[in-house]
C-alpha cells in the first residue's frame, strides 16, 4: 500500500491510496476500481481511476474527524487492500466545501462565511507554467474566491493555438490551416483530428490537479466547466459511451477537492450535437458518482436552463439583455428560489465583441447593482494588448479597473449581518436597497444609487430608533460618517455616479454592525 | 374694423380680426363670435374669443396665398362684419406647421426638414420678464426646436411659490400655510382657492401668446401641456362646462399660431378626478376646434396613453423603466406606426429623485440611443442651486453637459439622405444602427456602440460597392474619416465609450452623404 498523503489527513483534504494494477488491453475501460470508506459518521464508496503507469489512484475526502477505515476492490487489482487512518483537525484556511446556505446564499461548510467573487479565465490551465504562475500571483492579490476554466482546450477567438496538453491519446488537426476566415466553421469534429477517445491522456488531468490545488492553497474555489462548445477537435460531440467514460473520469479524478464546483457546461445552447436529455443524463452521472455533493450548476449563452431541475445548486447566469443584466437578479430570486450567481454581465474590456467591450464603472455598477439585490456578479477581462493575452481566455495580468474595488465591496458583504443580502421590498423606484436576508438581522440597509446622481436622499423608518448613516463611493472606496438620526432625516451626498449610503440602527449594547 | 396686421400677411402668420362687442353680463360664455376665412383653395371657419376691454378677436392662419375674404358674426356684435385681404408669400425663416410625414418623422408644411430636438421647462412663460429673457437667449444659442410648457401655473417640489399671473379672475389660495410636510395633499381644489373659472384672467393668456411668439421668431415650437395635474389651485378638477370653456378658449387664442403643437397632458394619469373618458371629450373638442390639425398627443407618467387612438399625432413618452428607455423606440414605432417622441428619459442633473439625476452622459447615450433607433429624444435639467431656479420648471440658465452636444447631433440629423432614420433590420446584438427611412436612400449606416468600448468592428456589405467610413465622437464631437473599403472591413476605434461609426456609399457621381 501506498499513501501519498501518509497515514494522516485533514478533514476535508484528499485522502489518496494507489495501487499497482493491471496494464494489459485499455486499462481506462477494461478493468473497475473502487473504494469504500468507512469513520464513525459515514460511509462512502467512490470509484478511482487510472493515472498511467499501472497505477489507479482513489481519492477520499472525509467530512468527519478520527478514524476511518477503507478497503479497495475491483478487477484491475489481484487483490483487495484495505487499511486505516486518522482524520484530523482542519488547518486554519481549510473550511470544506461550500454548501448553498438560506435558499439564496453560501458557506463553507464548516460556517464561515463565503460571499462568491469570481472570475473566468477558460484555459489559464492549459497555459505555459510561466503564465500559469503569472495568473495565480494575480489571483492571490485579488479578491477573488472563485475561478471558472475549462478541463478541454478551448478554441475560440485570440485564442487559436495549441493547449500545453490534450486530454486524450492521438494527435489534434493541423492548426496551420486556422484563418481568420473559416475559424467560425470549427464547431466540433472536423478533418485531421486522430484521438483515442477511450484513453485519457494522463498528464492533462494531473496538470488540471495541480492547478485545482494551488488554486485551494490560495482559497479559491475551482468552478469547473466539464464541456463547453468552443471546439475544433470533437470533444464536444463524442459519442455518449464515450462521453460516460469522459464524466466518470473527470468525477473519480476531482470530486475529492473540496474546492471543486461542477459547471456541467458554458453556454450549454451552443453545442449543435446536444440535447437537454444529455445534459440531464450528464447530471445524473454527477449525481450518482459524485459523493460529496459538490455544487452543480449549467452556464447558457442565451436561453436559461431550466435552474429549477433539482440537481441544479445555483443559477449560474449569463445575462440575456444587453442593458439590463444585474438588475433582474430580484426576479431570478423569486423565480428560481436558489443562488443567482451572475457568471457573465459581460467582460471589462475593450475587445469588439458587445459581451467583451465594458468599461470599469460599468462593471463595477452591475456588481453593485447584483449585490444590492441578493446575487452574486462575476468578473472577467478582456483588454486587447500586443501579446494577445487576455484575462478572460488565458489569465496572466489584470489591466481593468473594476476587480481593485472588489475587496472593498467583500468586506461591506462580510460586515453584513447574517449571511447574505436580499432585496428590501419596500425601496423606492429609484433606488435599490438591500437588507439582511435573514428577516431577524432588520435594521440595516445598503441603498446604491447606480448611474444616477443625487444630491441627497430623504429617509424615514420610525419615530424612536437611532439610526447611523454612512456614506459609501464604491468607486473612491470610501466611507464617510454621516451622523446619527431619529425619525425623517436627509442624507446629502456628492451628486455624482456610483455611490450607496448604509444606515445601521444603533444597538446600545455597543454591537454596531462595523467593528 | 381694426386689423392688428394690416391687409397684408404671410401664408402661416396670424391673420387677426379684433372688433368691439358686448361687455354686459359675462362676455367669455354669453356671447358667440366666429370667423370664416375664404381664399382660393380653402373655407376656414374658427371661433373668436374674447380678450377684456370690449374687444373679441378673431385669428386665423392663412394656408396658402393669395387674396382671401373673411366674415365675422355672432351675437357678440350688432352687425357682421367683412373684408379682405392678402396673403403673401411666407418669409424664409416662416416653413409653416410642423406635420407627420413618412409615418415616423416630421417635416415643416414647406417641406423643409423637421427633426425634433426638444427640452422641457414646464412653466417658463410664468416667470419674470427678465427670466423668461434668459430663457429665449439659453434656447437661442441652443439646438433646441421644441420646448414643453403648461398654460396653468405649476405647484411641485423646487416650485412652490406664486406665478407672475393665474389665468382665471379671482384668488389664489394662502400660499403661506405651505411646508414640506403638506406639499405632497395639494393635488387639486382645496381650500382657501377663490376663482371664477368661468372669467379668464386675459393678462395671462396674452403673456403665454407673447412667449408662443418669441418662440416663434426663434425656430422653435411650443408644445403646450394644456392640463397637468401639479395643483394647488383646482384646474386640475374643474367641473365638465368649466373644462370646455377652457379648451375652447385656449384653442380660440393659440390655434392660428402655426408653432403650437397640443399636449393634452402632462402626466394624465396622475390626475385623482379624470377617467379616459374626459381625454377622449377633451381630444374630441381640439379636433373639432383646430382648424389646422396642430399635432396632438399626451403624455403618461407610469401607463401609456392608448397611442394607437386616431386623434393622437405621435407618441409622446416618459420611459417607463429606470435603466432602459430610449432603448425602446423600435418596439414603439412597432407598435403604434406613428413618431417616438421622448419627452421624459429622465433629466440631466442631481436632485433627489431618480428621474432628475442622471449625467450628462447618460442623457447624451440616451439620445444617440434613440436617434439610432429611429425616434425622437427629448431633453430636459435638473441641477440643484443656491436660487433654486431649475430649468425643467423655469427656465434660465443651463448647467448640464449634454445639450452642447445636441447641435452634433442635429447636423448629423440633417446629413441623412431621405428625411428621418429607422433601426437597420440587420445589424448586430451588441450596437445599434440607423439607416435611412426611405429605403431607396441605401447605403447609408449610422452605428452607435452606447456603453460599449470596443478598439475595432468588423463590417461586410457586399464584394462591389466602395464605401466611406467615418469614426464619430458622439461626446467630443470630432468626425474623423477613417477610409474606403470595399468587401470585408475592419475600422479601429478609441477602444472608449459613446462612439458612432457612419458608413456611407461612394456615389460616383459625386454625390457623397456629406458636403
Amino acid at each position: 500500500m501506498d499513501f501519498r498523503y501518509g497515514k494522516k489527513v485533514e478533514k476535508w483534504d484528499v485522502f489518496q491510496v494507489e495501487v499497482n494494477g493491471a496494464e494489459e488491453g485499455n486499462p481506462f475501460t477494461d478493468y473497475t476500481i473502487c473504494g469504500t470508506f468507512k469513520g464513525k459518521n459515514e460511509t462512502i464508496e467512490v470509484e478511482g481511476f487510472y493515472d498511467g503507469n499501472g497505477v489507479y489512484k482513489i481519492r477520499f475526502m472525509p467530512s468527519f474527524e478520527g478514524t476511518y477505515s477503507f478497503e479497495i476492490s475491483g478487477n484491475a487489482i489481484s487483490e483487495k487492500k484495505s487499511g486505516c487512518f486518522e482524520v484530523t483537525a482542519p488547518s486554519e484556511d481549510n473550511h470544506g466545501p461550500v454548501r448553498v446556505v438560506n435558499t439564496y446564499h453560501f458557506m463553507y461548510e464548516d460556517g464561515t462565511a463565503y460571499y462568491p467573487l469570481g472570475t473566468t479565465c477558460y484555459v489559464w490551465n492549459l497555459q505555459s507554467d510561466k503564465m500559469i504562475e503569472e495568473t495565480l500571483e494575480t489571483l492571490r492579490e485579488s479578491a477573488f474566491n472563485k475561478i471558472r476554466f475549462c478541463v478541454f482546450p478551448k478554441h475560440y477567438d485570440y485564442n487559436l493555438g495549441e493547449p500545453r496538453s490534450y486530454p486524450y491519446e492521438g494527435t489534434p488537426m493541423d492548426s496551420s490551416v486556422l484563418n481568420k476566415e473559416n475559424f467560425g466553421e470549427y464547431t466540433g469534429k472536423t478533418e485531421g483530428n486522430n484521438w483515442n477517445l477511450k484513453r485519457f491522456h494522463v498528464e492533462h488531468f494531473q496538470q488540471i490537479e495541480k492547478c485545482i490545488l494551488a488554486l485551494q492553497d490560495i482559497g479559491i474555489e475551482a468552478d469547473l466547466i466539464i464541456m463547453h462548445p468552443y471546439d475544433r477537435w470533437g470533444f464536444s460531440c463524442m459519442e455518449p459511451d464515450e462521453d460516460e467514460l469522459y464524466w466518470k473520469y473527470v468525477i473519480s479524478r476531482f470530486s475529492a477537492y473540496r474546492n471543486i464546483w461542477w459547471s456541467l457546461a458554458n453556454e450549454y445552447d451552443l453545442f449543435e450535437h446536444k440535447a437537454v436529455s444529455d445534459w440531464e443524463r450528464y447530471a445524473k452521472i454527477i449525481c450518482d458518482y459524485d459523493p460529496y455533493n459538490h455544487l452543480r450548476s449549467i452556464h447558457n449563452c442565451i436561453p436559461f436552463y431550466d435552474y429549477h431541475r433539482p440537481w441544479i445548486t445555483h443559477c449560474s447566469i449569463q445575462r440575456q439583455d444587453l442593458y439590463k443584466t444585474s438588475e433582474f437578479v430580484n426576479e431570478w430570486r423569486v423565480r428560481y428560489k436558489k443562488p443567482v450567481v451572475l457568471d457573465e454581465i459581460a467582460y471589462e474590456g475593450n475587445i469588439q465583441h458587445g459581451w467583451g467591450n465594458i468599461s470599469g464603472t460599468e462593471m463595477l455598477r452591475r456588481f453593485w447593482e447584483a449585490v444590492c439585490r441578493g446575487g452574486y456578479p462575476g468578473h472577467g477581462e478582456t483588454f486587447m494588448n500586443s501579446s494577445n493575452i487576455l484575462w478572460w481566455s488565458h489569465g496572466g495580468k489584470l489591466y481593468g479597473e473594476s476587480h481593485k474595488r472588489f475587496a472593498f465591496l467583500s468586506n461591506i458583504w462580510k460586515e453584513t449581518p447574517g449571511n447574505g443580502l436580499a432585496p428590501y421590498d419596500k425601496c423606492a423606484w429609484d433606488e435599490v436597497c438591500a437588507v439582511p436576508e435573514d428577516s431577524s438581522e432588520n435594521g440595516y440597509y445598503l441603498y446604491y444609487y447606480s448611474f444616477m446622481q443625487p444630491s441627497f436622499r430623504e429617509f424615514y423608518f420610525d419615530n424612536e430608533t437611532e439610526y447611523e448613516a454612512e456614506v459609501i463611493d464604491t468607486w473612491d472606496m470610501t466611507i464617510n460618517k454621516a451622523g446619527v438620526y431619529r425619525g425623517k432625516f436627509k442624507i446629502y451626498l456628492p451628486g455624482k455616479p456610483y455611490m450607496a449610503i448604509r444606515i445601521m440602527k444603533i444597538r446600545h449594547d455597543s454591537q454596531t454592525f462595523t467593528q
